[in-house]
Order: structure tokens, then sequence, then C-alpha cells
């Protein structure tokens, strides 16, 4: 990936202030986020689909059915575009004009190769599910042999990428500042609620504390 | 916009038990998003960007910058697609295969124009404030000469769409509901937390009763 390189894709034009190239800091929104919306060209055709992700060193890995109009197209080599965003707030300044949102997001650019040894696609699912939860790929009933057939990973190369993060309150024109409005920010915060058992749960088995302690890192 | 009807692009491929044509339950989730990701082909390339949008009955309006390159793109009458998507919970199935989410996720497939006519345009500014934050646009100083001439309205014209929507519990296969593994769902909530002020706020302005309700429709 280009680290700190700036192509006619992943140049941030509007707000470039709030540009952000390094890799380390483009990897802590991929890593953080549970989705993202893998954009392709089908016919001419744009198409936008959410899906899990999962990143792998330099490359991001994205699994579905065999048969999915996204895992096909991405293997066959096409460019792809994929976006990542993580919503923290809502910025209400004094004017309308400069309210804004906080927020963290990423757009990655890249070619994808279907992933085709059994081990190496193995090892990419067990990163897929480590991605959305540590400690549920060791605890699960592993695929077997009819399931691992019929789901295809693919491994998008990231060319380039970029990111943009905001953040703190609102930016006013100076004059705005006397105005008797309310102004601030209004967090938004991504949160995990108690979890429900299935009613069909085996009786006794107690919730484990991988569950119980889940959070992401932010 | 097609209501139940599908085409090419519409068409849920996988799972297509989850899959949602009719027109209210696709506006629910339009509504109730706060962002949405918005696919373009530029060039052959694909570009997926992060957006607020509104709906204005059977159109999506989306704005920026007259500079920036989404809505310069949008305003020229392309293909986009949209996509918007919830996320509800992690879904804990006792076999891997069978892990899902919880989510609702609405595609939407157009053409866009831009918003010509100024009073249209101050217009469809006012529902895009409205979608977001109820309230806001009537209390904010709303945009000068500069700031309008320099934000466009782009509103695209929905022609085809669809949902998807996972509830509920994991689908296990049925030999696995005997296996000793904790499983049901991890709901995820986005919560708004308290306020917090503006640092230079002006002395004495009280928090307004819209932004201490403040809530987005399930």
């Amino acid at each position: 990936m280009a680290n700190t390189e700036t192509d006619r894709r992943n140049r941030v034009k509007r707000a470039p202030d709030r540009g952000v190239y390094e890799r380390e800091a483009i990897y802590e929104i991929v890593d953080a986020a549970l989705i993202c919306h893998v954009g392709f060209v089908q016919d001419g055709q744009p198409f936008v689909i959410p899906s899990i992700h999962a990143r792998d060193g330099v490359e991001l890995l994205l699994h579905g059915a065999t048969s999915s109009r996204l895992i096909r197209h991405v293997q066959s080599g096409h460019e792809v575009c994929v976006a990542i965003t993580l919503l923290d707030g809502l910025v209400l300044a004094r004017s309308i004009y400069s309210h804004s949102m906080n927020y963290r997001s990423a757009v990655l650019f890249g070619k994808g190769r279907l992933i085709e040894g059994n081990q190496e696609r193995m090892h990419a699912l067990e990163i897929l599910s480590d991605h959305i939860m540590p400690g549920r790929w060791d605890d699960s009933r592993k695929p077997n042999e009819k399931e691992f057939k019929a789901t295809a990973v693919v491994s998008i190369s990231i060319e380039s990428a970029s990111a943009k993060v905001r953040t703190g309150p609102p930016n006013d024109d100076d004059e705005d500042y006397q105005l008797p409005i309310w102004a601030g920010v209004l967090p938004i915060e991504q949160r995990f609620l108690d979890p429900e058992r299935d009613p069909r749960l085996f009786h006794g088995v107690e919730l484990p504390d991988y569950i119980k302690e889940y959070h992401r890192k932010k």
C-alpha cells in the first residue's frame, strides 16, 4: 500500500486538512469497524454492498457464498473501492453551513483475488471471525466439508487508501460566536446491549467471558 | 420507484427470503439512517463516499460543496447506487457457518440531477437538516449568500430499490442445537451521549428541548 503517497483516487479533495494518509491511522479505522461498504462496477453500473471484512496485513479479506455477485466479481480481479465509516457525533454549529459530523472514515482501493488453498482459506475465515469477535472461532463448531465448499474468501490488495477524521467542537465563523444559539457536539456511540440467549440454548451453557467483556477498540 | 418489482440490479440473490421490496419498508431504513454510502463510476473506477442524505418523497437528496467530486458526478446524471445499512446485532450461532448479523439494509439505484432553483435548493437544505435533527434549521443562522452559492444539492430519482432485513436468534442446523456452545444475539444500538457544550458557547444559552430529547426512529 502506498503509505503517505497520494494518487488521483485517494486524494482528499474536500476539507483536505481532514485527510489522513498514514497507514496506521487508516488501519485503526479498518480494524475498529464491524462492517464496510464494497463498491464495484458491473456493465458500467455501480454497486455498493455492505459486508464484513478483516485486515490481514496489507490485504483486506471479504467472504461470502461462492455464488454471490460480490464475491464472483471481486475474485475476477476487477477494481473495488471499500469504504469504512465510523460515526462519532453530530456537530451542531451556530450557522447551518458549519454543521458537520465527527467521524472516522477510510476509503481503500485495490483489486481482489480468490483465496484458493484450503489451508489459507480456513485461516482467512478464522481472521474474519476474530475481527468480529475474538474467541468465537475456538468456541464454535468449525466448518464441515459442505459448508467450507460453499464459502469463498477473496483478498483485496490495498493499492491506495486514505482516511478522513473530524473531531472536536464546531468551527463557526468568528462573528457567529456571539449568537445566542446552542452549539456543541452530540456524541454518538455504538453500544452493545446485554446478550440475548437463544431460546433453544442447550441447558446449562453459561455466557463465555469473551462475549461478556466484548467491546471494540476505538 | 418500482414498488414491488425487481430488475437485474435490485434482485436479492443471496438469502432471498431476507429480501424486501416494499416501498415503505425501504423508506423506513432510509429515514432512520444518519448516513449513506454513495457509489459511482468514474473512468471505469468505482468510488464509494459516505454522505448524509434525506428522502424527499421518491427522491433522495445529497448535498456538498459545488466543487466536490461526488456532487459534480451525480449532477451530470450518471448512475449512482446508494447503500444504507443499520446494524442491529451480532448473531452468534453454534456453527461458525451460521454466524450472521441482524441488520436493516437498503440499496437504491437511480440517476441524479442538480437542484437549480434557489427556492427549491433552500427547501432541500432544510429537508436535509430536518432529516438529521428536526428543529435545528429554525434555531440556526441560515445560509448567507456566499455559503448558499458554495453549496450544491442533487436529487436522485430512485428508479429501483431493495432492502434486506435480518432479525431474531441464530438459525443453526438441527443437529447443532445439542452442542454445549453458547448461542444468541449481542444486540447493537446507536446511542447518543450527553451533549457536549462548545467551550465558546455564548453565556447563558440553554440546551434546547429538541437536542435534549433527540433520538432516531427505529
